[in-house]
């Protein structure tokens, strides 16, 4: 069960501007991104994930530990799932090595044995600083300086040919490529984000399930069950009015999600477009009900610059009370007394939605009935197909990061590194 | 060590629109706010929680766990402080107990053993929701049905003469109060903060020192060492403009004090002013390196509504470092070889900055010499006064939250409720 809502004021987006279905269809059929198809092409890599645990299983059934060195787009999709779902699952340890914080480093590295673990390094260009320079950091500490002495722990995750494919498949290091038309922020349903969370004892061939139910849908059958053309045409064409798109996640375990959707968002449509015009939207994640005392009044009364899309959770498949004690002076919180925290944090989110409707601001609504590997690979897809939408509408393309490079050249002549 | 620089076009200001110093001193003389002076005022405290620890020494030396139950400005700073310091402490281990999210309740407490915690319950109403419910069930868990059963492992923390104060009273449960005039969010030095921090582990007095010199440039000796007139004069006339303001702070540890910051700065400055109109300015937490591969696009290529605030820490007191290892095929990356992580995360920032100024993005630059105590209660401080100018460039009220309201009232229809 997945469904949405949206309470905008359509009337001002203009019929000529609204964005194209068929400009959608055609990046899918052109291959402009690979991971439309994403949902539907993975049979391959299941096989080899299979083959994969066959081979180790001796070695994979004593490790305790999947510790993913990979930063941005390489992270941040597996985290997410990982963090909104681990609640329930017993998988091994998932850990995340991706910055050059040197105090974040040992706090995670104490958290593992390192005989128990497997590193895969991930890196879509294959040359990520960070990234390359912890994994030279994990040698160290295995007292090894070429990936050859420790292959059996290792695994690469990379764009087919680059440097460290070639890297691994020189020193004997399993190693999973992706098509390069597949972005890092949109990588979260291949090798990328499906290895580490398929090692950590994950259903992932049901996350590409329900991804593929609305793929299904949107590419295949053109049915917009969820108006995602409606919506994206209202984001793109009030884009200066409403600068900022808030998610309210109201569960505490879709952090990591907001934080895959920051990326998503962020880094695809801030953009100078086809015309020399600075485009963009500006992503923020917040948790509910926990920043309706940190983010809401801002939104209330603050400048009309915001919409908000509520993420609710109708079935937290959990069901723990406020018991039906009655304190002293306190009596007039009695109200939520013998009802379940389920009902009382999805209470919260329709009172602040309806608090947030009252005063003109733009909301929409997301629920479906529990964090499972259905739903997460559903509203990953639906986040990716908006984005896309978006960028179309701004006549961008969604799909580059040419702003983050400048920084990086700077880097090197401050180390006055060579080349 | 505590060095800022702005790198902002401040002939934009006009001089009569500039925030007075006046203004800010008349506040703290007639205790508009009562933060202010927090840094020299909690001597009293200080001896309390002596009394406090040295009457429950058996007690706390067995106890394993400080559970925080609070939401909000009740967690926030004691969550901010712990995060950045704890690397380096053996604390206690410090809960939060925020969420109504039974997912996240059940998580929390999966950490702890009940028999060997301490339940700190803070609220400054005295009657926050989820705060009350999670209290409840933490009786509940304990087989109580009243305070008094198990009032040796609670504390409360809230306003003098609350409900929570006189059910404390009457319950013979050690009860820490706070001034009306001390807001949610700027009560981290009182009380609120200090003694889940104190009973924690942490050297709160210092964090107080820290607080307290700029509390003296400052308020006492009216010495403006960071210009802080200037910034906050830049942001409240530009506010139309430049309406979001991104903290971009170079490590990891900083995350939660990126929450503090945005409820800060979010609450504080998103209000109705004196003429009806909305003012405010949205914050904006990131983490630097990660979110160069995250959020830097939008900031370099997106629309230019955006300032950015680096935070740098000078000398993060570790010595790890990228080893002397080449790899094929990647030796472009070995420029950062034998150098300590700690460098390159620093001129990580510095080329960051760097590449935001050059494409003309309104930057500035805090920095310290290392996460501790002395500089956390300085940075603090440094945020909290910044808040209360911008609020006076808005002539706004800085203090409190008219907008969440409506959201409590609607809640209270949906269950029903009494009264």
């Amino acid at each position: 069960m997945f469904k949405t809502k949206q309470f905008f004021d359509h009337s001002e987006v203009e019929f000529s501007k609204s964005i194209k279905y068929e400009r959608i269809i055609k990046e899918q059929k052109d291959g402009v991104s690979g991971y439309y198809d994403l949902p539907i092409s993975q049979d391959g890599l299941m096989e080899q994930i299979k083959n994969y645990k066959n081979e180790h299983m001796d070695f994979l059934y004593s490790c305790e530990s999947i510790v993913v060195v990979g930063i941005g787009g390489s992270s941040l999709g597996s985290k997410a799932i990982h963090n909104a779902l681990k609640y329930k699952k017993r998988t091994k340890k998932l850990v995340f090595l991706e910055s050059s914080d040197p105090l974040k480093i040992n706090m995670e590295l104490e958290k593992i044995d390192l005989k128990k673990s497997i590193f895969i390094v991930i890196s879509k260009s294959g040359s990520t600083i960070e990234t390359i320079s912890l994994f030279k950091y994990i040698l160290f500490l295995h007292g090894a300086t070429s990936p050859k002495e420790i292959n059996e722990k290792l695994i690469f995750i990379t764009d087919k040919g680059s440097a460290l494919d070639s890297l691994g498949t020189e020193n004997g290091v399993k190693t999973f490529t992706i098509d390069k038309n597949v972005g890092g922020r949109f990588s979260v349903l291949s090798a990328v984000g499906l290895v580490p969370l398929a090692l950590a004892g994950y259903d992932v061939k049901t996350i590409l399930d329900g991804a593929k139910e609305l793929y299904n849908d949107f590419i295949i059958n053109k049915i917009d069950k969820h108006q995602l053309l409606k919506k994206a045409s209202f984001y793109a064409t009030n884009y200066e009015k409403i600068s900022n798109n808030v998610l309210f996640s109201y569960s505490s375990l879709l952090k990591d999600f907001n934080a895959w959707y920051v990326q998503l968002w962020g880094e695809s449509l801030g953009k100078v477009d086809k015309n020399g015009k600075r485009k963009g939207l500006t992503p923020i994640g917040i948790i509910g009900p926990v920043d309706q005392h940190s983010f809401l009044q801002l939104i209330m009364e603050g400048p009309r610059d915001k919409s908000v899309t509520f993420i609710k959770i109708t079935d937290f498949h959990d069901e723990i009370k406020i018991p039906n004690i009655s304190l002293k002076g306190l009596e007039s919180l009695d109200f939520v007394n013998n009802e379940s925290f389920e009902t009382l944090i999805n209470k919260q989110c329709d009172a602040t939605m309806e608090s947030l409707k009252s005063v003109g601001v733009p909301v929409d609504l997301i629920e479906f009935d529990g964090l499972d590997e259905k739903n997460i690979g559903y509203i990953i897809y639906y986040f990716e197909l908006l984005t896309s939408l978006v960028g179309a509408g701004f006549d961008i393309n969604t799909y580059d990061q040419p702003g983050v490079e400048l920084g990086k050249k700077i880097l090197r002549e401050k180390f006055n590194g060579a080349k």
